[in-house]
């Protein structure tokens, strides 16, 4: 072993211990006739003393030393001077008598500390260099407990973890499948899969009753900031289980990471909501609840008052940002161009500001008396100093725009503390919803979810009306998971497949697997996936959950550090019966 | 909640309990006036008891019941009157007043039972089936704990797991990669890892310097029947250490595993051998070492006596198959064919059998008298009773020969109990292999291995004598993990591509990142492997790493449940930039 103890560890009572510390050099501090080093590995950083008088070879040594160079010192543990309380370390020092150079280092092309000089894409293609800094390593770490707590606790619920394969079949619905061509079986391809979701239903029926897999997942899709090509999911299934079984369990683990890696404890359970109730009031499926501004439907107090635009809207929505009606003329024409963006895409935006003296003023004073806009103002629970806002036209636009608003302007007033964590259960998903483009019916979830069985008397006359056994976790308005009870019938199974214009040839080609094992007795089952990456960057108090994966790709899918996706030669295209099919020629 | 309790688990101290079971019929018994169900589920079998005198209809429905249906039983707990010993339910039994079928199911293709009468082919058709089975369940329960004991070793000893990616970049050394192409990145492709070694480097440089992860790797080869084109590794690495560390390290994994989940204690060090006395004693870098019958050279004493083969050869070995000296004539013929299939490919077999009375028997009597093979019989500590037996020709050739007929000899005699476990540490690698139809050298583990630094000077004059810092366990004669102590060092790593036949450009382009992150201030490193399938095989007593694996692919790298791999759509291709190139038309 190269060291004896790790640089977060010595103590004032290991006082007079010889130790040999290895780690990589921080900085150095020049102080004439002494010169201090602090030496850093993963565990924390340890202050090393050389001193020209007593050794000045050695002293010089140390003085020669660069940043990131890789060291081994050996010395006396002594307490320090001046002591630095914020350090673990910081009541001793170690009085060096010997140092060895293990590695020269290149000076890094940015700074390694916690706030560092290097843009995004230098420090992607370092992302090594990158990774040695506490924030990037506190998130992996961080990672690494949850998926321990994890592990701990499922495996004490009697949980198994079965590995599923990944070159497993293509299948054209849902995102676009990764495919790996086969080499031995010529012209046909593996895909890498979407989610382990027809495996782990086939291990329900195999009788493994309650599975788990922490899994890496594949979607070739068009990445956003928050999207991975590959991203990894807490995977799971139960048998012989109602929602609630499910329910409960799950929030027991979401509790459990809670306590465990964030020491926080959640006396009563999840509040819950149904998807219907969600939209009509925050218009989003994953809510954020840390704050309230709730949607206030205000069609029959506005409408009939020669206002043209609210008369011919659909909805009309308001929400009532608290204390805002200090907002100057200035914010609220940014507020109104923040609209009419198109990412967020509102024609305008109505306000109406409560004035302290009781009285109110709104930007369609032509329309509305004082009196109306005292009913906005109770419609919408404001009171004097509050500002409402409101937006209107065809409801699920609306609806999503206002979503857009409601966040935006509760972090506009600090109502979103990342400190701060409200989950959700969102519950009663449609079972089904109609895409305008393809003119047919999706899957909401996926197409093995269960209907209700009080609703299957609607699957034929009106399918959309069908709601799922269908539930997901929002925590702060990111959904971080989300399952159902499946269909272990195959009949059921036929039937949605069906609905969703599937032939029975296609249905059989891809999942007659699945309906076929439904045939030799499937228990009634279901299960959750939670988004690992998205677990950790909510805990880790962050958007981003580039931050939380090792090794992520950049918005083009690449890797810059390796430089993969690359070129493969010709004889590799040729092994397995392809060839290049590119619009222009490429410049290899 | 479907079910009370699980089928495992009500004893005596149960009864008069209500409760109510869910499972699978097993089988069923009808008694005249009374009819008893067997019901199973992951965690045992329970008796159900229904009474025709007292609800004939119950009766009734329980005698509809075929095997394999899904039902829920409420009922009472009731002492049996003729007790099972052998099921640890088997003194209970339920009086059921509600029986429900939850699911019907078709008649198996064959009985899920601990012996079945299915083929292979058909149950792995239908492996959702057999998964249901005793053996393959408790294989897979077997892995789950391998895998739950060895995170808890691991992270006892603060290593952290870290996911490194799965997309990654394609190098044409070694075994044959899998590609992915990738869509947003026109002509180009990604590989799926062999292993993430070039990562765990990199986490080593970046100073996470104990890492591990339980990970899939994919190598596109000729499969055999205990490979599979995607395998699991327990892959870890560590940072300022030597290979004494890592070894006593991952000594204690196994350790800890064969203690926790085998009940089995090793008091003392795994034994050692190098490389070369392995090759020469056993003709294998991985022996079997649950039994002698080590490798005697005979060159001198056999030598120089008008036997022209043995003349001719290059080396000449003796084994001792103790006790074997009444192998019939008949016997002694059929091993010399065994030796003689092309798989092993000797020209023929010699045999000296030492007779009760002192005398000796052979095969060459014409050419060695009676106090000559007395010299053999001392030479190979063979005693009156044992059967000598004599391969000859080219060392290499002729040690691969006699490892094959030791295994077999061994097996024959019954000398590898799988009850048995003999770990045993394979040091000192050669660096490089030559490899006759490239005409070059071979990376013996890997291009990252160091050589050993006392052999460095021999690297310009006699690479092939140069020994590595790498290591091999074997336990009874399979390789189940192997590691080295990496170059870290830019310079002697790309000395070793050079070697390797890579130009620089190569180098540059397939691992310039790694060489380039060696500058930044790289710790010493190194780790290992293990072989995840391998392990929990060996652990279940075993060959076969299929029967570990829940959806194994077969010899043809095809999942028939699935039906995978299969044809992807034009339009797939097109987004793909990819065409068809095969020799005959596909018939799709």
């Amino acid at each position: 072993m190269y060291r004896s103890h790790k640089n977060g560890e010595l103590r004032i009572e290991d006082i007079s211990k010889e130790v040999t510390l290895c780690g990589w050099v921080q900085n150095s501090n020049d102080l004439g006739g002494v010169t201090f080093v602090n030496i850093r590995d993963r565990y924390g950083i340890t202050q090393l003393v050389f001193n020209m008088e007593t050794d000045s070879d050695l002293c010089t040594k140390a003085r020669s030393l660069g940043r990131e160079f890789v060291i081994q010192a050996k010395g006396i543990v002594i307490e320090r001077e001046s002591k630095n309380k914020k350090n673990p370390t910081g009541e001793i020092e170690i009085n060096v008598s010997e140092l060895t150079i293990l590695k020269e280092a290149k000076l890094p092309p940015f700074t390694i500390e916690d706030e560092t000089d290097g843009g995004d894409e230098l420090r992607m293609k370092y992302r090594f260099l990158d990774l040695r800094r506490n924030p990037l390593k506190n998130n992996l770490l961080l990672r690494h407990r949850i998926g321990l707590e994890t592990r701990k606790y499922l495996d004490s619920l009697e949980f198994i973890e079965i590995e599923t394969p990944y070159l497993i079949k293509s299948t054209p619905e849902g995102a676009r499948d990764f495919v790996v061509p086969s080499r031995m079986n010529e012209g046909e391809f593996y895909a890498l899969p979407q989610s382990p979701q027809t495996f782990k239903q086939l291990l329900m029926v195999s009788g493994y009753d309650r599975y788990y897999q922490i899994v890496k997942c594949f979607r070739d899709e068009d990445l956003r900031a928050d999207r991975q090509p590959e991203f990894t999911q807490i995977d799971c299934e139960m048998a012989f289980v109602e929602q609630e079984d499910i329910i409960q369990t799950f929030e027991g683990l979401i509790k459990h990471l809670f306590s465990n890696v964030k020491g926080l404890e959640f006396e009563n359970e999840f509040p819950r909501m149904t998807y219907d109730k969600c939209m009509e009031i925050y218009g989003s499926d994953k809510p954020d609840i840390r704050f309230g501004m709730e949607f206030n439907e205000m069609n029959d107090i506005v409408k009939g008052k020669d206002f043209a635009i609210f008369d011919a809207a659909e909805l009309i929505i308001g929400i009532n940002a608290e204390g805002a009606a200090n907002y100057s003329r200035k914010q609220l024409d940014n507020l109104t161009k923040w609209v009419q963006r198109p990412q967020v895409g509102a024609k305008g935006l109505i306000y109406v500001k409560c004035n302290e003296d009781g009285s109110f003023k709104s930007s369609v004073d032509k329309f509305y008396n004082q009196e109306e806009l005292a009913k906005w103002a109770e419609k919408c629970n404001a009171k004097a100093g509050d500002l409402i806002l409101v937006l209107s036209g065809e409801t699920d636009k609306v609806r999503s725009q206002m979503n857009d608003l409601r966040l935006h302007m509760g972090t506009e007033l600090g109502l979103r503390d990342p400190k701060v964590f409200k989950p959700l259960w969102v519950m009663d998903f449609p079972l089904l919803e109609w895409d305008e483009e393809t003119e047919r019916y999706h899957a909401m979830h996926h197409p093995f979810t269960s209907p209700k069985p009080e609703d299957m008397k609607l699957i034929d006359s009106d399918p959309k009306a069908v709601r799922a056994n269908a539930y997901d976790l929002a925590i702060n308005g990111v959904e971080v998971g989300g399952g159902s009870i499946r269909i272990h019938d195959r009949a059921i199974q036929s039937r949605m497949f069906d609905l969703l214009g599937f032939t029975k040839e296609e249905a059989e080609d891809q999942f007659g697997f699945l309906m076929n094992a439904f045939e030799y007795g499937a228990p009634p089952h279901g299960g959750l996936a939670f988004g690992f990456d998205r677990i950790c960057s909510i805990f880790g108090g962050t958007d981003s959950i580039r931050d939380f994966i090792a090794f992520p790709k950049n918005n083009n899918g690449r890797d810059v550090m390796i430089d993969a996706p690359s070129h493969i030669d010709e004889k590799q295209l040729k092994e397995l019966s392809l060839a290049l099919n590119v619009k222009k020629p490429l410049n290899i």
